[in-house]
């Protein structure tokens, strides 16, 4: 008896600090013993029910006295306090960095002489020249050559404009480029694979670090501002991502717990992926990003970059309803955004891997200079893709009204009929109209090839705008097509009953609208949330059919070509351990044909209850770099009792040999409830009991791997231990099945990332 | 050798029939094999392999002739056959809903002369005068009193209108209540408890049948129209549920398994509850009820019931944004709705367990008159309760513009403004709006009362319309008084920068709305849904912010008295096995201590691999009402390799006795994969090995409930087996599991209705 008492694993230290201490001693035996390192896969059941202990804990305690009370309190409303905190920090980066943009992108052609600070429009705003004609062009704002040389005009201005104009972005990249590469590395591409990645349990660390959420801002401010083919949008879920992680920081409840961390994290601002990814997640986290979303909605208007009070990025209001006749271009926009769609991810993801295999990859810095330089030179003859790419979208979205000024709204005035303002009937297209098709086409196919070379660089991107940009283009040459069919073939039967003449009948617009939505859905297969974003971005309720149509049509085109979004394909192109919940594996693979060891490998290591010694488990240790290790009662029985980490293992035994006299490596490591008693001469025993986790998850061999990939998917597992009858066969861990995946999908197993 | 080949499981007949159908027979043994019983619960594993066996069998066969190609492109397609032809169904239904109900509610008033199937508005729409002043009086539309005496005016007039408004509501609720009593008893309530129960996995055979879906729309236009104060959102759901469960029945692939039934079955309409219970579904099938949403939004638009082409219920445009300082009486609003969702769910879950434990249960038809008399009694007087609860809401959000008539727009002019139409500066109330203050709070009482009671009676009934009726007038009571306040303390602080005079600086409709919402969030405790929901119903955007703040505060209040919204209120009344996603399970109980059997129940019963017979089977089916039985190597060792379901034993028994020469009471029953060559003189074996589930899930008893829990939830498992290191200790079906968690929130365990 006084020998088992000896053997208390507590040391002396811990042991004066009395009962409250014990148990905390208890839970968590040594420091960092449930950390996981880097690149490895957490273990959700593991980290939920640690958290649940630690509000246990806390509730039984705050019964004790006041102060326990409020720090439970406090505790409970952590949560809200992160979420308000990512909300204010959000919205205002988010509000800064569009000011910052617009500023920017202005600046590349000119400059407010009233306050350099100004952009163009903010410039002229303030000027008297209110008409609507001469907004653009108030005495305030000048370009670079009126401003250097006094010559508005000429072959000589334009030529300066645009060499300051190319000079400009390649400054702006060629600043994005070098401070990420400087000092935050992770602050490049969208994001959104690796956000993704994390959500579903992997480490990646510094990923959503300080300095990748100082560092992106203002990188994506650069990169947008350069005029390359690229979004904020990603970018900016992944900075709200990095603002959680941060505020996280702030509580234990979520620094010290993997899975709490990862709710609250990235949900802040991505309730758009919420809604795809929040399969661990219970429903009270959607509330809290709801509420985040609202404490950012809330700052963002009170910066109010957008200049009019709304909440949306491209308001439009449409005032003819749409037809039935209309679903076919509505559809065939749908079949383009799955052609692009599937185009667009062949085509980057080749070029990717070029990049990633090939010299290529080795000057990242001279790779966005010249597609910088490229970009801008081929941009600017252009004027819709001289413009920042968001004014582009928002100037096709728009329909025409009466006092609009574009070269888009150039129709032939029919002056027979006096129309009350803002509402525009049919009318025969203008030279202006037929002029602006050209460049569009041209705008259309430029845009295509550059984002395919652009998305991937090793700078800040988004894809969202570019997109939706494509499809845009796409929609309103086609609004503007069928609007023209239906004035000149008003006899047609197709439009008698559609379009009377005069009266208003085809709303280019919502061509435009409805293509952009298309290839939005063809490049990232978003489902619910693709709707719900059209709606944020549009505030357009009443073209739900025309969107959906169109986004169905879309993602069936897209899907017979490939079932993977860009998102997918740029984690499979990583190698990122992430299980898609939208694939369905279908295969008749049982789990004994995944399950390690294989037929020819050395048995499972496993360590017995009982008999094994200090030194054993050492060497099983260093011999071996498995994730943890299945405990039998015997190598004869094979009966499994539980499941030791071996970061646990390393720790405990590191922890005895220090602290705890007479454990030595000829010690037995004991699994069991009560060590035997041992005459004096023998060593001490090692009692790990309280590290072994009693309740693995186990499946039989002949578990089909359906149900298994189920269960990985849904519990968000690390390993599951594979038993006959009771007997312990083999190991199946997130990693093996990953692999085996992959080889039915015929892809090499080998490129899973992954320890 | 030969004693073995003669013991085949297959029959004569069959073994004739080839190969196809010998596969065939071994897929699926026995007819009847994998259904389930009335009241059960369906294991979600099993039916998903069970699928994907299928679908398998499909493809490899799709190889061996062009029909077989044909058939699996049929079959491929079906569910979105089964969702155009649900979307169809049911957007002709709730078209033809609405305009029954219209017409049906304006009966009780009066009739068109010019076509009797005319509803009040259509009436007058067609009629010349088209000032909106007279629109509602039209020489066409009659009220009862004036067509049968001649008179309008007076009171004779209007005791006979009173009386006859009376007699027609009865009327339709006793033809509502008797017709679901005599045809579909199911086809009371809501459904939606019920069809959240079905979701989750229960039977209920009938509750989405061919008699609920004649029946349910019928007497919902009946109840609706009779004036209780009920909806019809609510039904419609369960209406497009049963939509889905007839198209199902069409089509094998979906008819034979309960799994993909459930898949296609309800999510067709219901969109906003998919987001709740997509549990178990894969993501394709959101697209389904996507595309059978955009179908269902179709057929309504052409029927267009609503009169505007619009596919919104209550279609709002404001005029004026909100300030910051509104905020303060829309949480206000927040805090409102969550009293009442919490005071409306407990006493209408009082009231209904008092029904059903009481002899006022045994007397519905008399209930459902009793509360429509008193409704129409008491609803016509008040000029805001005696039209229908839908136009209410209506008039409720709408802005006031210079040309409405209504009593709630009645401001005193100020002569010396002559402002643009269609904008009404600020300006203080006259009588009108104060006389319509009293009566929305004579509504508002009436309201709250009456829908406690009415919520549960034996007909359809919804719970929408009624508690966005309730926000709504308090909402508006709210604005209104702010408006005046402002109106009358310009020079208050808080109204300086906010309300100049002679502007338009409060919009009651608007408060409205917010209360709506709020008091929607509070009854239904809806998430994501409800803010989608309500921007469905009112089109409106740009308020996201006051609705969001309305519904979190509502939230927060309700949860403080009670987690449970009045759904899952109604579950736990009826003792649905339910297992709500949004529970959390906190307790720190074992899987040892709910498993079976307890520690002076008898053993486990089980069978043995290989020394069981016939005979003992029977006599433990004849004893025991399990579900099925594990199997293990022998009574002994107690090692588990397997499960069989009692159904599939008590088939297989029953077929081999009839079919299989020499089985006889003393056969042993070999579950292993070779039954052993035994002399000719002892009995034939009974080899099942094929029905028995090689793949248990099975759990340590030392693994914490709150584990169990979340695989019973995530898995959908029926049941689950405890072992200790290998070991069978006991089994934990998904009874126990509720059984456990209704114990640990002090509830009677005994009220889960399951089997």
């Amino acid at each position: 008896m006084e020998a088992g008492e000896g053997v208390s694993s507590a040391t002396p230290t811990e042991e004066m600090n009395g009962a409250g201490n014990l148990m905390d001693f208890l839970d968590e035996p040594f420091p960092d013993v449930s950390t996981y390192e880097d690149f490895h896969t957490i273990d959700w059941l593991r980290e939920k029910s640690r958290d649940t202990d630690r509000h246990r804990k806390i509730t039984s305690k705050s019964k004790e006295s006041i102060w326990e009370l409020i720090k439970s309190l406090l505790d409970a409303w952590s949560g809200w306090v992160v979420m308000l905190l990512i909300g204010l920090l959000s919205g205002t980066l988010a509000g800064v960095i569009d000011l910052a943009v617009d500023w920017m992108t202005d600046l590349k052609e000119g400059v407010c002489l009233s306050a350099f600070w100004y952009s163009h429009e903010q410039c002229c705003w303030t000027s008297n020249e209110t008409t609507f004609d001469d907004r653009d062009k108030c005495p305030q704002w000048q370009k670079w050559a009126e401003l250097m040389t006094g010559h508005t005009e000429g072959a000589g201005a334009y030529v300066l404009n645009y060499f300051l104009y190319i000079l400009w972005a390649l400054l702006f990249s060629f600043l994005a480029v070098s401070l990420v590469r400087v000092f935050a590395p992770y602050a490049c591409g969208s994001g959104i694979p690796e956000i993704k990645t994390i959500l579903s349990g992997f480490i990646i660390r510094g990923y959503l670090g300080k300095w990748t959420l100082l560092i992106k801002p203002v990188t994506l401010v650069l990169a947008v501002s350069s005029g390359l083919s690229l979004g904020k949008e990603g970018p900016l879920v992944h900075v709200a991502c990095c603002c959680g992680n941060l505020f996280c920081s702030l509580f234990s409840k979520y620094s010290k717990n993997e899975a709490k961390r990862r709710e609250v994290n990235c949900l802040s601002s991505a309730l758009i992926f919420v809604l795809q990814v929040s399969y661990y997640f219970p429903l009270k986290t959607l509330w809290r990003s709801f509420f985040a979303a609202l404490v950012a909605a809330f700052t963002l208007r009170s910066i109010n970059p957008f200049g009019n009070s709304r909440l949306v990025l491209f308001y439009v209001e449409y005032h003819t309803p749409w037809y039935m006749a209309e679903l076919v271009p509505f559809i065939l926009l749908g079949v383009f955004g799955g052609l692009w769609g599937t185009l667009f991810i062949r085509a980057n993801i080749a070029w990717c891997r070029r990049r990633k295999t090939t010299q290529l990859g080795k000057y990242p810095v001279l790779e966005v200079i010249a597609v910088t330089g490229i970009t801008a030179l081929l941009a600017y003859p252009n004027p819709y893709t001289r413009r920042s790419t968001s004014e582009l979208i928002s100037e096709l979205f728009n329909d025409c009204g009466a006092l609009e000024s574009s070269q888009l709204c150039d129709y032939i005035n029919n002056p027979n009929m006096s129309r009350p303002v803002d509402d525009i009937p049919d009318r025969p297209a203008g030279p202006g109209v037929y002029n602006a098709l050209w460049q569009l086409a041209l705008a259309l196919i430029f845009k295509i090839v550059i984002t395919i070379f652009t998305f991937g660089m090793k700078i800040p991107s988004g894809l969202f705008i570019p997109s939706m940009a494509v499809g845009a283009i796409a929609g309103r040459i086609v609004g503007i097509a069928v609007e023209q069919i239906a004035y000149h073939h008003h006899d047609w039967i197709i439009f008698k009953n559609w379009c009377r003449p005069g009266a208003d009948c085809v709303t280019p617009g919502l061509y435009a609208m409805v293509g952009a939505a298309a290839c939005l859905g063809g490049v990232t297969r978003m489902t619910v949330s693709l709707v719900v974003i059209m709606f944020e971005l549009t505030g357009g309720l009443e073209y739900i059919v025309p969107l959906m149509a169109a986004a169905v049509t879309s993602k069936w085109v897209a899907d017979a070509f490939g079932k993977e979004g860009i998102y997918e394909s740029h984690i499979q192109l990583n190698g990122y351990p992430y299980l898609d919940v939208r694939d369905e594996f279908t295969h008749r693979t049982l789990a004994t044909d995944v399950m390690r060891p294989r037929r020819n490998d050395p048995p499972l290591a496993v360590l017995t209850q009982d008999s094994t010694t200090v030194e054993d488990v050492e060497t099983l240790i260093k011999d071996t770099d498995y994730n943890g290790f299945p405990v039998v009662v015997s190598r004869e029985s094979e009966r499994l009792i539980g499941f030791v980490q071996r970061r646990d293992l390393t720790l405990a035994i590191k922890n005895a040999r220090q602290k705890q006299d007479g454990v030595v490596s000829s010690s037995v490591v004991y699994f069991t409830e009560d060590a035997p008693q041992l005459p004096a001469s023998n060593p001490q025993p090692l009692k790990l009991r309280r590290i072994l986790n009693l309740s693995p998850f186990t499946v039989t061999d002949h578990t089909p791997m359906e149900t298994v990939v189920d269960i990985f998917r849904k519990l968000g597992l690390r390993q599951c231990l594979v038993t006959r009858s009771g007997r312990l066969l083999g190991i199946i861990t997130k990693k093996d099945v990953l692999r085996h995946m992959a080889q039915m999908m015929n892809q090499d197993p080998e490129s899973i990332m992954f320890n």
